[in-house]
């Protein structure tokens, strides 16, 4: 008879912030330069699944990504997260007899994300959420949201804030530990559920400069990013949350749009500087402003992380306007084809010219359209990655 | 006998800013909001040819800008300087009865650029400097440099400093009336005559935000700004001083490029955020980058103003390397005709990627080689734009 497999299977969200996290004030623990906050968006649309199994059969702690076996070991990050799982698993054994010895046992992990890798979104959060989720709960860790965001933070730092839904908060914290950088609910999405989101996918010929490296060389050479750390964003973190808790859209909007600005701004007073944002995004930035000025103030707000990709913010009673805008500027995106709206007239509000509308038609080649969304979820095994005896089902 | 023709010709310079004027603490004196330094540009290809005259047979003041006539009392800008220098020659005729009493007489001013509008460089430095050059000739106001640059400044913040060659600073004075705002002049060209000079003009679909408007909508918005113009660029004007009193190119070339880039990040901070760079740009920047890497060190410098063209400082020593490199990503240019430099193997040094120099080739329609050059000049009447009896020789 072979040893039995243990398994827990969930789903976790990708969050998209609008107050930004860029730069580290320790490498080692992933502890942020300043709080950041985030949308948590609908699982419908953008999740990464995750089957976290373990057996006294399994050889070494291993990893599956979209079909592909990666050691798990060569991964600090991941081996610290699983380093920091297994101890309290362990610790939960020695005080309960009554638990199964498996802290021990060899992990497999598997994960697929429901949205293609090529779409250049960051999956990092959501895959590090679901991750430590998956084992957490493959372990039955009594533990909240904000504790295992403890642990998700020092596999990928913004991966704290998928382990809940609506509108999250990364405290940056003061203890050196990191005890304190944590993440936090501000708001559930039953608070503001009206929160759309359309995501242009921008066609970039490379990555630009990987985000950990970026963000050191911002807090290293920026002389602008003190300041941004110091003073900015504390104050932003303040508005944003009164803007979310009010659900005042136009404070959330300017917001949103300020800080995505600041933060490519942080990046380009790197040296060497570092762009992520392109024509492409630049011509998303002047169709969104016009869509605002079509309504003599906010019903659309755009933030980018760290590549070129528009993520755009818009309220459910605002929504055939902004999508019949975004549609008449991206013909020859995919994506369209499920998209639920009435079109409006736009000649009465679209006033781009025809430069920027090349520029943003010839440069997004896909587009999604979600909304706010939950945070993980403990599945049924029905949904389970792997077969009874743990292997990955391929 | 109709009545005589009182003229004085004289041409001005180009300057581009190493560190950046941006921002202004009062916008009717065109103060800045902190100092900024530039290199004069040689007259042999970019410069301002300017007559003013006057005479007791015009009727009112007029302006000549390339041919087309203007009205000068609909510029305040214009209005504000010739109402200085008129009153000044008006003291000077108070206080010595030999000089002829011109000072009320309408003023005829003409002025032609050697080099195409079109080409999007920013001439308005040159124009202002050399009007006021011009009319401070014509009345033979017995002013320096730093005296007339008082005047100039309140014409376009930045003609200030195209009234010295070399290497030029505008201090950005304490007192309110403006007073002590004035250009110095840092080193002469003699000093460090080799440095040379390319730019590489972009063609934009349209020019972007004016720098006027620009400017204060970061000072208003920015919050970013005040951090620069309070503590960073104080320091980076020390530095850039020295750099220059030493003839240090790597701080000089790290200094610029900085600066550039910060101006931009401020831009970029401002809401709605600014943008003068485009791709063209960005991939510009890539290949700067990559002639400094070639030679593990600081071999050019790129500067970009209020648009997308690039200003490319570099030695004459280096001139065959940085040459050679920009003329083989920018083929398709007009320019590089009266290119004076030995080609160096290039595939030794160019690690560009193939869609760097694609975006560079596609953008840049013309480059122009200069370098370092003198303060504006009075010519002799034969290089007069006015005939005798005054009229504009078209």
């Amino acid at each position: 008879m072979s040893a039995p497999v243990y398994q827990k299977t969930v789903s976790a969200p990708v969050n998209i912030a609008v107050i930004k996290y860029w730069g580290k004030r320790d490498v080692g623990l992933n502890l942020p330069s300043n709080s950041s906050l985030s949308v948590t968006l609908s699982q419908n649309d953008l999740r990464t699944l995750t089957t976290a199994s373990c057996s006294a059969a399994f050889e070494e702690d291993s990893l599956w990504l979209n079909g592909a076996m990666e050691s798990m070991c060569e991964s600090p990050r991941l081996s610290v997260c699983v380093r920091e799982l297994r101890k309290s698993r362990l610790e939960l054994e020695a005080k309960n007899e009554s638990l199964e010895k498996i802290a021990n046992y060899k992990l497999r992990v598997v994960s697929e994300n429901n949205f293609p890798t090529a779409a250049g979104l960051a999956s990092s959060a959501a895959g590090f959420a679901a991750f430590a989720q998956a084992i957490c709960a493959l372990y039955e860790l009594p533990w909240t949201p904000t504790e295992l965001s403890r642990v998700a933070r020092q596999g990928s730092g913004s991966a704290c804030r998928s382990l809940f839904g609506g509108y999250v908060s990364w405290e940056m914290g003061e203890q050196p530990t990191g005890a304190d950088s944590v993440a936090v609910q501000v708001a559930p999405v039953e608070h503001w559920p009206e929160m759309r989101v359309a995501i242009l996918v921008v066609s970039a010929a490379k990555k630009g400069v990987s985000s950990t490296a970026g963000m050191q060389a911002t807090v290293a050479t920026s002389s602008l990013f003190a300041e941004r750390a110091r003073n900015v964003v504390p104050q932003r973190m303040v508005e944003m949350k009164n803007a979310i808790r009010a659900r005042d859209f136009a404070s959330f909007a300017q917001l949103t749009m300020k800080d995505s600005n600041q933060f490519h701004a942080v990046c380009l007073d790197t040296t060497p500087p570092i762009f992520y944002l392109n024509d492409t995004s630049r011509a998303i930035i002047r169709a969104v402003e016009s869509i605002n000025s079509s309504v003599n103030g906010y019903a659309a707000a755009y933030t980018f992380d760290a590549g070129p990709n528009a993520v755009i913010y818009f309220l459910e009673k605002d929504s055939d306007l902004v999508l019949t805008t975004l549609r008449s500027v991206t013909q020859n995106a995919e994506g369209w084809e499920k998209a639920d709206f009435k079109p409006v007239e736009s000649s009465e509000f679209l006033n781009l010219e025809p430069t920027v509308i090349d520029t943003i038609s010839s440069g997004v080649s896909r587009v999604i359209l979600t909304r706010v969304g939950d945070g993980p979820q403990v599945l049924p095994d029905t949904e389970s990655l792997v077969d009874t005896q743990g292997n990955p089902k391929l």
